[in-house]
């Protein structure tokens, strides 16, 4: 998941462009997959949104045709979207199980290398594994000049019932053509899963929706609950930790006003270049807010690569620097600089942090379109609940940054849509899905939690665990509820495709009557 | 329901043309809802798609401001939806049932005028009644410089879902916050109320889908069912009735080749214009097509207005001037003259028969747009199981006149889509939908017969029953299979309502978990 933090540059008093980032607008997140920056000339390092290569995932690319309008007749465009196909689990017997990932904001390939359980259910089960990219996003993208003029989830996800209808035809994978398929996804691929499932209900016969945070609208999720769990994440770790956090604004700030404080800084944070002026520190200062919000989403048992390599438990690590009281101020600026560089640099692969590479990448660009039409999720921070700077959330401030930044109308700004659309928690009427929540994650309170006594929702908190950890490949370090809780959701998938082959001669029979 | 006939002005060779009507392109109808027309200037009637002055039904008349493009960001510019309502059921108590009904191809208030069943049940269970009028139809125009950009099933589907969740804001119906709603529609907009149930549960409880042809797309129903049907309607009335009118297409297009031969059709049918040319005659036989292929739709068993002003149980009256075997050519064609004016003037309301009048009305075009992009519906007729003259059914034929006629691009004909987007017969994982299918109606062969093992869909078979007669005010002269149909449909309505009320408590505490 991802939200969005707006560019400082669009701010036009630096003070409140600190503010903004630690308080006076609410604190906010980039998207999901936060690229591996170069530090400097020296840095050889990428730009972009990339992942890391290949840890799990075998798969061959390829690209679909597919109509960027599918609702209306405003254009008769198309945009190439891109797939990846696995089909090495598939046995010669017909009609194998298809496990589709529905692709969220970003490459498509990072989701296929940090969702393993699709290859490793996969394989017990004989599945062809289909992942697919989001419109705009990665090499799938929309030729509209520049205006995300088509980027929406529905749009999205009705390119997926196309796609998947067409997988299933002479032109696809003809042995495929009675297919069931089942829909995963993680965090806003989560939401889409479930929406599929939701929307599809004939074409996907279930959803393994991960950390999907579809309640995240309206007034339906506290807009505090995000930095609520990272402040108790942090806490876990020793109480001062997030106290050190939380002092270290209002020290940054004082820093940030003179020449002196702000050498000090550089000093401490391993900079490559000087903070020559205020607004250099706040850009600073969203890379640490960056870090203390994201490193509680990937908080996990071992070491990974998703958003930064990390080691195993990075808040535990980060911790580690800031578990002391009383300390002085510098003392604190220097514990919160090695407590960033668990996040920035853990493995001392850059020989300094060079902040000017901070800013938003394309594909963030375009999420922070997403979460200025549809996807507008409300997120605050309140005192003694938080260990960012206290800020509320205004339906009308956040408008107006949205039409500043993406110079759009009013109207473009749908905050309440995707409850019509989707429904949120209301889920009594569906069937089918999974929806996971690690307890450790600040995106879990916006999920679904309750299945309303649809006993074909399974509502399943995992303890010590992150953003969709259960989506990543088995682990011996995952904890014990992490283990459980997936082999149940494998039983459960299996479960689906029982009922599945089991009904399937009927069901095939009803379905083409002529 | 509605099938369209493309203007004959189009044909190239006049031939064709009368073949293309009565053979050589499929047989094809014309909107649901055929205009009363003035019949000359002494006629003093309509033009125009236009009921009958309102029967049962009672409302006011209101609009809701819609944004055009609900998925897309391509325009900010919105409609004005219109909207009917009657409030005088509800009681003063929170929360009543809200029966909506899913405005389908044409002006909402004569849909309002012929669903006398939301009133009759609506007065039983204190319901607030409202018919919302589909995006381009009647006064719900889209000002889209006439190119119907934005005419999709998807798009009303989502205008009435946005509605629906304004209605029960302050603004709308603020008593009506919790309101249960369950969905209405016949034919066309059967399959809106049962696409509606399916793709937003969380809005509407349940389904009352009449007559709706769901799966009269791509190879899902025999092209013949709608001809063949209306064979056996007119052939119970006497074998010789749809002899004697397959007879005619071969007579009239002799007739059509000589100044005797139209003269002798002036006179027989009663026209108030000569027939001039063989291409005045291929209009009369558009206009008899049309009368044969609607009356069976319309067969009621008792006087009714809804096309035409027809007498009960009219095909009956039809074939009570085509019972003769071994008629000559002219008998027949007197025959069919007479049994034509049943149709077309059976209360001897015009002077004369005015088929220059015959033109496809504006509303009728805006179908004919959606027959050809979504809704695209297979029709032939086939030798020994039709009373019109063999035509085969052709995707190239079909793709190719629709791009002639509305000067669009290919990929606007969209032929499988609407199978992708609603799964046609594949409604294993919905729940709470009525269809209910006539089996006298040339539609049902297109409808939802088998509910795949699922209890909580409901497909009745009514005897003795054409187009969606179940939506009607119940009248004495209702065969006893529809007075008991319609009693079942109004108990599982109020079952679906008690279970909403039933559930309630637990349900709205779920909603606002915050």
């Amino acid at each position: 998941m991802a939200m969005k933090l707006r560019s400082c540059i669009l701010a036009t008093l630096f003070v409140c462009c600190f503010l903004y980032i630690t308080g006076c607008g609410a604190f906010k997140y980039r998207p999901h997959f936060i690229k591996y920056r170069s530090r400097g000339a020296n840095g050889g390092g990428q730009r972009g949104l990339q992942f890391t290569a290949p840890k799990t995932a075998n798969y061959k690319t390829y690209y679909y045709e597919s109509k960027i309008d599918k609702f209306g007749f405003t254009t008769e465009d198309t945009f190439r979207m891109r797939y990846l196909i696995n089909d090495s689990f598939v046995s010669p017997s017909p009609n194998p199980p298809i496990f589709f990932y529905a692709g969220n904001e970003g490459d498509i390939t990072g989701f296929a290398d940090n969702t393993g359980v699709m290859f490793e259910l996969g394989k017990e089960v004989g599945a062809l594994i289909v992942f697919a990219e989001h419109r705009y996003y990665g090499e799938s993208k929309v030729n509209d000049n520049k205006n995300f003029t088509y980027l929406s989830a529905e749009l999205a996800l009705a390119d997926y019932a196309e796609f998947l209808q067409w997988l299933k035809t002479d032109q696809g994978y003809p042995d495929c053509k009675n297919s069931p398929v089942v829909v995963f996804g993680g965090s806003y691929g989560g939401m889409l899963a479930s929406w599929m499932r939701i929307k599809y209900p004939f074409l996907v016969i279930g959803a393994w929706a991960a950390s999907a945070p579809v309640a995240w609208f309206e007034n339906l999720t506290d807009c505090n609950a995000y930095n609520s769990k990272v402040f108790r994440d942090f806490a876990a770790h020793g109480e001062n930790c997030p106290v050190n956090i939380l002092r270290s604004w209002d020290l940054l700030n004082q820093s940030a006003q003179t020449d002196e404080g702000r050498k000090k800084l550089q000093e401490y944070f391993d900079l490559c270049d000087p903070l020559t002026t205020p607004e250099s520190v706040y850009s600073l200062a969203y890379e640490l807010a960056d870090a203390w919000g994201s490193v509680a989403m990937v908080n996990y048992p071992y070491p990974t690569e998703f958003l930064q390599p990390l080691p195993a438990w990075p808040v535990s690590v980060m911790c580690g620097y800031l578990q002391e009281g009383d300390l002085t101020d510098d003392e604190i600026l220097q514990a919160v600089a090695n407590a960033s560089k668990v996040y920035y640099n853990y493995y001392d692969q850059y020989p300094c942090f060079n902040i000017s590479e901070g800013d938003i990448g394309l594909d963030a660009n375009i999420w922070g379109y997403q979460a200025c039409t549809e996807m507008v999720m409300p997120m605050c921070s309140r005192k003694g609940e938080s260990m960012f700077p206290d800020s509320q959330w205004s339906w009308e401030e956040e408008k107006k940054a949205c039409e500043d930044q993406f110079q759009f109308p009013p109207g473009n700004f749908r905050p309440y849509w995707m409850v019509t659309q989707y429904g949120a928690r209301q889920i009594e009427s569906a069937s089918n899905i999974i929806f996971s929540n690690g307890d450790l994650d600040p995106w879990q309170a916006g999920g679904v939690s309750d299945n309303l006594g649809n006993p074909t929702i399974y509502t399943l908190s995992i303890a010590n665990s992150a953003h969709h950890l259960d989506l990543r490949t088995s682990n011996p370090l995952d904890p014990d509820s992490v283990k459980e809780v997936r082999a149940a959701e494998f039983l459960i998938v299996k479960g689906w495709l029982k009922d599945y082959y089991k009904g399937y001669m009927k069901q095939s029979a009803n379905k083409y009557p002529v």
